[in-house]
């Protein structure tokens, strides 16, 4: 039974006719709409020979037992920013449920190895600003103690959210027990950037997450009036901040994934008639490969350091956050490159810029891949978020192959369990 | 009856024991601090053959008749920012005061010409935003239709400050009646900036007010996210607004005095983890040549028209606010000159960055100087605002000598008046 591609499109259409609204997909995790497309997607298992159940992080897993207790994991998430779009995170999820839907019929029920897929629970952190929330808890990273008293912007606190779903906030790291026989994980997603739809080239293999390095950076010079402070002695600290707006860019470009991103500048005084006295700006460096990220900060930080020397400035320099690059798992790697191309001819490999459930789920040490549909004008998380019909019936097809692929390795293959 | 320098100090410290707090000078305009500085004033009168009146603005004037209906005008304000230095404004009404009172004792209260001190109401605008109050109004240059609504931060409107002041806003344009025979007008004031100190030179002589380019710039560019957008196809408004930030300087420095300053800088999302789409910036151009000033900001936008170009962003720019340079009067600055180099030995001509009340005076055709006591460290609008003893009494010296020769020159040369 071949899988049903058109069948994958129009349950997307159904969720979004059913949980959008003019403004774009309202599926916010913990939400009455995002309930609400939970029980609608629990509700086209009950023709399925497969079990359901909620996890203690809210993870949403639907098993269909195999021959073999390893279970190939598919999965992605169907909460959604505010006024999100159509695709990011549901593309994945109803691609799995396909997937998994041709395997039962294929199999009589009982393929060779169990075949699970899961819905992860707060994906995107659109409400308490914590995205990875239930795969994280899964991959045992979750650390409830920095979490406990996020709130949302009503002060609604998240414990209580979590706990108006069903969920206590204390038990959530028991998830982790899900991770029993997993042996892989396939999460199909659009590419919520530009570089396939360049390229023209419909899918791609995505080699694993970038690190990321988050810095606030802080320029100290001397304020002083515009009027009456000659040019020769000011102490500018814009002027050491636009220095290393562009410098960032040729160390980014040495590089041919790398990214390096001023996305925040701030001015004090900040008034049209003083010299910046006070300039603080954000740095977010991002990279495969460890060592050329750490190389990338290390230049940023000490052209920084020489910026400021040449302006009469001091900087301080405070990380924000930063995670270390995650890179996919080989073998499934070459799978997946193999059933791209054998669906649309072409494929292209790419590190992914942000974050996915999939890199918690390869921080756990389960072998993991993404496929990639190529995303129109690179836009996400706004309800202009689309992609070619005929690219995502291609992402169905190519990642049904990438289950099959796995599942055959899986099932004859000497894997560490 | 020469001065006494020592007086003026006596007098400016009498002054901040009044109407300074621990934070610095307190005179806001139309406040009851403001007030009570001018009714100390008011005090020190009696003892004089004065006249005394406010005008229909609030400039407070004081007369000194003579042989002649000439009048030599010397002045400068009482009023202070928030948190204020203690010589700024207040050091030239109390030299004035000073000479004032010499001319009275030297000529038995008639000196060959008139004499008069103003105190101009509101230089600072720290309340309303509307700097110059008084000296427009006298100048003619007041619009009251833009200023009629103007409120301060508790929502107080101007035109009920003032009516608490015993002002009626439509009646100020009545203060150019002032203008009459008025034939020079002299200021002295703190540079409130590092030259002079930089050069070594206890006193300066101003050239004129240099004119003033302020203009909003906004740069647009596409948002996109810091993790998925390559560096190539990026369109960063911020990279645009970086390279005029330092363009702007190599710009004004082909000039002796010209400054060019960005002040304030707006990212927008504004997020550590997206590209800048928008970014607003303030430009702020000096110069005392109109040609020059002129010519800076034909550059300054041209620079930002290619760096938009280049990043694939487009800029608009909107006038904020802008007022021609103004020289003061050739002949008075020669009388300045030789009247510092004969108190002090050496003098500098410079034009102030800063706009004075000077500035309006001369704009109504009145032939106008100002000399400029050197300020320590720059600083001004602040309580650490200071100004070595000796260059003080340095100041009032001179600028009795200069009051001197225009007079001399106001009873015996052919002015018009």
């Amino acid at each position: 039974m071949p899988v049903d591609s058109l069948r994958v499109i129009s349950d997307l259409q159904a969720l979004r006719a059913l949980t959008a609204d003019e403004h774009g997909a309202q599926r916010i995790a913990w939400s009455p709409t995002w309930l609400k497309a939970r029980a609608w997607f629990q509700s086209k298992l009950n023709d399925l020979p497969v079990e359901h159940h909620y996890d203690t992080a809210g993870n949403s897993w639907t098993t269909l037992r195999g021959d073999s207790d390893r279970a190939l994991i598919l999965g992605s998430h169907l909460d959604s920013v505010p006024n999100g779009g159509w695709l990011d995170g549901c593309l994945g999820v109803l691609a799995a449920f396909e997937v998994l839907r041709s395997f039962a019929e294929e199999f009589h029920g009982r393929p060779p190895i169990t075949i699970r897929l899961v819905d992860w629970a707060d994906e995107e952190g659109a409400r308490f600003g914590r995205s990875l929330f239930g795969s994280s808890a899964f991959a045992g990273t979750h650390t409830i103690e920095a979490d406990r008293n996020r709130v949302d912007r009503d002060g609604v606190r998240l414990e209580d959210a979590l706990r108006q779903c069903g969920i206590e906030i204390e038990g959530i790291g028991q998830a982790s027990a899900e991770r029993a026989n997993a042996t892989a994980y396939l999460e199909l997603h659009i590419e919520q950037g530009p570089v396939l739809e360049a390229m023209r080239i419909p899918l791609g293999v995505v080699l694993g997450t970038k690190g990321v390095e988050r810095h606030a950076i802080i320029f100290h010079g001397q304020e002083a009036h515009s009027g009456s402070t000659p040019m020769g002695v000011r102490r500018d600290a814009l002027a050491a901040a636009a220095k290393l707006a562009l410098e960032i860019r040729p160390i980014a470009r040495k590089h041919p994934d790398a990214v390096a991103t001023m996305g925040s500048v701030k001015t004090f005084p900040g008034i049209v008639t003083a010299v910046v006295g006070r300039c603080e700006v954000t740095l977010d460096m991002r990279d495969l490969n460890a060592g050329v990220l750490a190389s990338m900060l290390a230049e940023a930080r000490a052209a920084s350091e020489r910026f400021a020397a040449e302006e009469g400035c001091t900087v301080e320099w405070s990380k924000i956050w930063s995670i270390e690059p995650i890179p996919f798992d080989v073998r499934l790697i070459e799978f997946c490159d193999e059933s791209v191309r054998e669906t649309t001819g072409v494929s292209h490999r790419l590190p992914s810029g942000p974050l996915h459930d999939a890199a918690e789920v390869a921080r756990a040490g389960i072998p993991t891949v993404m496929m990639f549909t190529q995303s129109l004008a690179g836009l996400s998380h706004n309800k202009a978020e689309d992609t070619k019909i005929e690219d995502l019936k291609a992402a169905v097809q190519a990642f049904d192959r990438l289950a099959r692929k796995t599942s055959s390795w899986l099932s004859t293959a000497e894997v560490k369990s």
